[in-house]
């Protein structure tokens, strides 16, 4: 597995302190993870985000966003209009991203209720 | 995208409330994450562990690998030796995990000094 050797995972994986592990933060969090696979449908708007990423607080909405949009993942696109309308959809690198989530989050969809319901009757 | 839409995905993506975001806060806890990939390389012990994924405290691996184990994707093996040694592998549902994983990593791995070293440049 020669990329992942010479990004540094042998010997320490993801060594800590590096932007590798910060990286890994923003994209494993779960509000990201959920908008980016959300927003790799079609671009919406604010109150569809909420609505669509069931759960969501409006600040975290806000602040998942911010970090979406800090490292290039999400544009933000704002039109002149009265009330003003903004779009939320995915950069070409965040389309490579959800490109690479979604094979996961097919996987946890299709094995969530084996892996908790059995965990929870062994348990 | 059949089977995403098949789990629920549309109207919703991956409903609050449903095993599907409880996996999916398991499967994407960062130290989960890297104790998977750790783990698919070969079997290790604890004190292995805690060399290999740098910077997790003794509390958060006992915690992490309990949910791992919890969920079938850890085996935790003791062999009746003094002092008494324990490792720690991935069963076949934790393996299936990891290969989903590593593409995500190994994307990580490759983009993340261009995303977060360019990112702090515009900011």
């Amino acid at each position: 597995m020669p990329s992942l050797e010479r990004a540094g995972f042998t010997g320490g994986v993801l060594p800590s302190g590096c932007p590798t592990r910060v990286l890994l933060d923003h994209v494993t969090s779960k509000w990201g993870v959920l908008l980016l696979i959300a927003l790799s449908e079609e671009s919406l708007r604010w109150g569809e985000l909420r609505r669509v990423v069931e759960g969501i607080s409006e600040k975290m909405l806000a602040q998942t966003l911010r970090v979406l949009e800090g490292d290039g993942f999400v544009l933000r696109e704002a039109e002149p209009t009265i009330p003003p309308r903004v779009d939320y959809s995915l950069t070409d690198r965040g389309r490579e991203l959800a490109d690479h989530l979604r094979p996961l989050l097919e996987w946890i969809a299709g094995h969530a209720d084996e892996i908790i319901f059995g965990a929870a009757q062994q348990g």
